[in-house]
């Protein structure tokens, strides 16, 4: 559905890369990612591999692509009738879904590529998602605390024991939100 | 030096191993890491490709392997005067490490690698830094915050910044070590 609704007059270049990614996106569910080529991606999506390195440079390039379109928040956060409410069920989701075997394999993805344009585009989601709560606390007349702060102190945790090893449990990150939501300054 | 320290009695395995790391890191730094390759590696290193396939997987899992060690610490963190100012030179000095080009490549290597257990021992080696901080200052009878504490916020926020698209400044680090200093729980 989306993929229409983005086709521009003649979108051709639109439409190549949604069959590039519809692609690779049903060989990473059928087979080992190690095993996933460029010639197979071509050949599933219709398109000559100078297609895609043409449009793309390399594997790793692609894989971050399309790792980063599903990175992408499909919801606006949970209204739990508060602020801190709201936070702490939007950060119980996003450890959750960040530490699966299918989260910590698109975080690795967004990750290796060597250009960082898809790592800043999934911090900025994540910062959207944070806007937005913060936004309708404001709303509600509720104090909440500044965006950067939950970034640091929320966000930046959660990813960092997720990457270095560790799972973030539920009561960790439900200690990260309370401190946040009582820092002073 | 510190190969020959390894040796054990008949320690074939640590003059591979040695000899492998070497030649990658000589590799790394005569051309791009994209051409690097196993029988590259093998040839240089004076092994048999299957030698390294056997020990360490895939080529990934040996970047990451030689990223680890080039990331463990090779001093004792400054000691500034207090636990704040060692804190603050300590911080300075992994982020600028970090955020540079060599710095950037090995985090990323170590990440990329399916396998967890040099992520854990890149953080483990963090850790130790900062338990040396903590140490000194309890032996000068400072308040220290908890190690984890410091993990969360001081480490975290600098790597989440660095992995995701943003430098931490070093005005950035500043408060958040100034932060960390003065929290009460």
């Amino acid at each position: 559905m989306a993929v229409k609704e983005n086709l521009r007059p003649g979108g051709r270049s639109a439409r190549v890369q949604a069959s590039v990614h519809k692609a690779v996106r049903e060989l990473l569910a059928d087979m080992n990612r190690a095993e996933v080529t460029i010639p197979l991606i071509a050949a599933s999506a219709g398109v000559t591999p100078s297609t895609i390195y043409r449009r793309w440079g390399d594997l790793q390039e692609l894989l971050a692509d399309v790792a980063v379109e599903r990175l992408r928040p499909d919801m606006q956060p949970i209204d739990a009738g508060s602020g801190k409410a709201d936070l702490q069920a939007w950060a119980e989701q996003y450890a959750e879904e960040m530490s699966s075997g299918p989260g910590r394999e698109m975080i690795r993805d967004v990750l290796a590529a060597q250009a960082g344009a898809n790592a800043c585009k999934c911090s900025e989601y994540t910062r959207q998602q944070i806007l937005v709560i913060a936004e309708r606390a404001k709303a509600r007349s509720e104090i909440f605390p500044d965006v950067d702060r939950v970034m640091d102190d929320v966000v930046a945790p959660i990813m960092y024991r997720i990457l270095f090893g560790d799972v973030p449990d539920a009561a960790r990150v439900s200690d990260l939100v309370s401190r946040v939501m009582t820092t002073k300054d």
